[in-house]
């Protein structure tokens, strides 16, 4: 027996929704007459620090106990999930520590020290990050946040669910179909939980870098798969590892599909979102979308929620982008 | 008597309010310290067309009587104001002429058409774009847009203040000044007049391209300037000839000051709403933002408002923005 529910995602939106955005739902008939269905575009770049991240870290920061808030949090990503911890720890004011390998882009250590967090370097030639964290946890209280495979990380995240449900109640409209993309799948499992139960025959589609589908294959399976080996793809931010357990056992609850795109239809995908909907997108943000521009799935004529999950990418790949595209 | 007050803008929200977007005004922690004050900003780019100017296009349609409503709307403008004509036009059912010279880039002529718009060209060695329009007028009844020197078209423009007062009311927070790019006075007339009604000590600024602040000389004349030369400026969107009479005589109503920036403070501002807003912005739409971020003005702790006004830039325009600020 799973648990996890709507009413966790519910009770999320409730802990979180004063210190997030309620970021708006976009359409463009452009935008429609290019995908042949009405594309909502849930705008998860205008969170908090750029991508939905934000909403499950806080969540499971304000799931803690007062000793453990008091102690803080850790976790080693320095990508939307980092900076999404040390957004929700600094909203918050509890401590938060990023463990970074000593290469990281200087960039990427500047983001999270401006958001409050401590930095600890460690050495990848030499360490291994998950027991630096480990060490970190042991020695200083600290609460491991993991950053997919955690139900009150997946309830957070689910709250964007949630929210384009209410949106498209508001106008009226009934949701055909949503389409998330997928690494872990702390998202797509939040988001697809929260949209079956408001729209209990919406499609549901999780979108992967084409030939490192681990989730789709996990469904096959039903266990968590791996990638065979590290995805080079510009969709850097769903080309993790390993598929979540915790996310894949909502997930097989639904009768969800896997889709895939390649590079260049994720890239056309953000040139797209860049001239119709003016929202800065990256690439692996915008593989929902790329996957209903490319008629991965029959959504002809349907009301179709495309989830576009952040949007920090490095402006040299986004010009790369957009002249490709265009130029 | 000027015959222009917030009635006129109320009514033309109760008129436009079901076909536009109420776009988000955004705000994020990085722009805040970055700028010294909390600024929130207004996301027209995320309007229908990419700028505020449906608005305006969309209100005068609305306005007009039946007969000339079948007969429709003509104007010259390829940029945004064309777009938004064509546009409100399509949205509405009406007919819509856009004047067009021969020598218009093919991306201009094919987006106005794609709103439905009947495309007439002109060859600008030897015909006036004015004279081409008023024989349209003449010939077809159709009914001439002016892209700001128009009541009908001020208030629909006007409807983003009030929308920003609403979203400023909405949060409890005091709006202590408004910031807005001013090309004709289209915009920032009717902006102001909506903020000072609910903020009536709002400090309020227009934005002009540096070296052509034609508005700021017509405070101090009291009549329409015009730039002394055609502008060499990035800022396109703001680079019109003259002053509107009408949008004149309503920003001489309030103490407005006027203040400008020059090209690189306009695309750092671009960089800027890409980095930390992820919002696409072209560069006379982010003059507002860059007059803030380059403190032209004291306001230190205060909530200021900054419109940003349109989204429609040349991708190739944009990468090298982006490349130039942070490459």
């Amino acid at each position: 027996m799973i648990n996890f529910d709507i009413g966790d995602i519910r009770e999320a939106a409730d802990r979180i929704g004063r210190h997030i955005v309620r970021t708006p739902l976009l359409n463009a008939p452009m935008l429609d007459a290019a995908a042949g269905c009405r594309v909502f575009v849930k705008a998860e770049p205008l969170q908090l620090t750029g991508s939905f991240k934000v909403r499950g870290a806080l969540n499971k920061i304000l799931s803690l106990d007062p000793r453990s808030l008091a102690r803080g949090v850790v976790t080693y990503s320095a990508g939307n999930h980092g900076q999404g911890l040390a957004a929700g720890a600094k909203l918050v004011g509890c401590p938060a520590v990023i463990v970074l390998p000593n290469t990281a882009p200087a960039i990427k250590i500047e983001s999270c020290r401006w958001w409050g967090a401590e930095i600890v370097l460690y050495d990848p030639q030499t360490q291994d990050r998950a027991e630096v964290a480990a060490e970190i946890v042991e020695k200083r209280g600290m609460t491991f946040v993991s950053p997919f495979d955690d139900f009150d990380v997946m309830a957070g995240q689910g709250t964007a669910g949630l929210e384009i449900c209410e949106q498209m109640v508001e106008r009226d409209l009934h949701l055909d179909a949503v389409v998330v993309n997928c690494s872990g799948g702390g998202l797509s499992s939040g988001v697809i939980t929260a949209v079956r139960d408001r729209f209990p025959d919406a499609a549901c589609y999780i979108v992967e870098p084409q030939g490192f589908e681990k989730m789709a294959r996990s469904f096959t399976t039903k266990a968590p798969e791996k990638n065979s080996s590290v995805p080079n793809t510009v969709m850097d931010a769903i080309a993790g590892p390993v598929a979540g357990t915790k996310p894949l056992s909502v997930l097989l609850r639904h009768p969800v599909v896997g889709v895939s795109v390649n590079d260049d239809e994720a890239l056309g995908a953000v040139a797209m979102a860049f001239k119709v909907l003016k929202l800065v997108v990256e690439p692996g943000g915008a593989a929902s979308l790329a996957a209903v521009l490319s008629k991965k799935m029959d959504l002809a004529g349907k009301n179709v929620a495309v989830l576009c999950s952040g949007g920090n990418v490095d402006p040299a790949v986004y010009a790369r982008a957009l002249v490709r595209q265009h130029g």
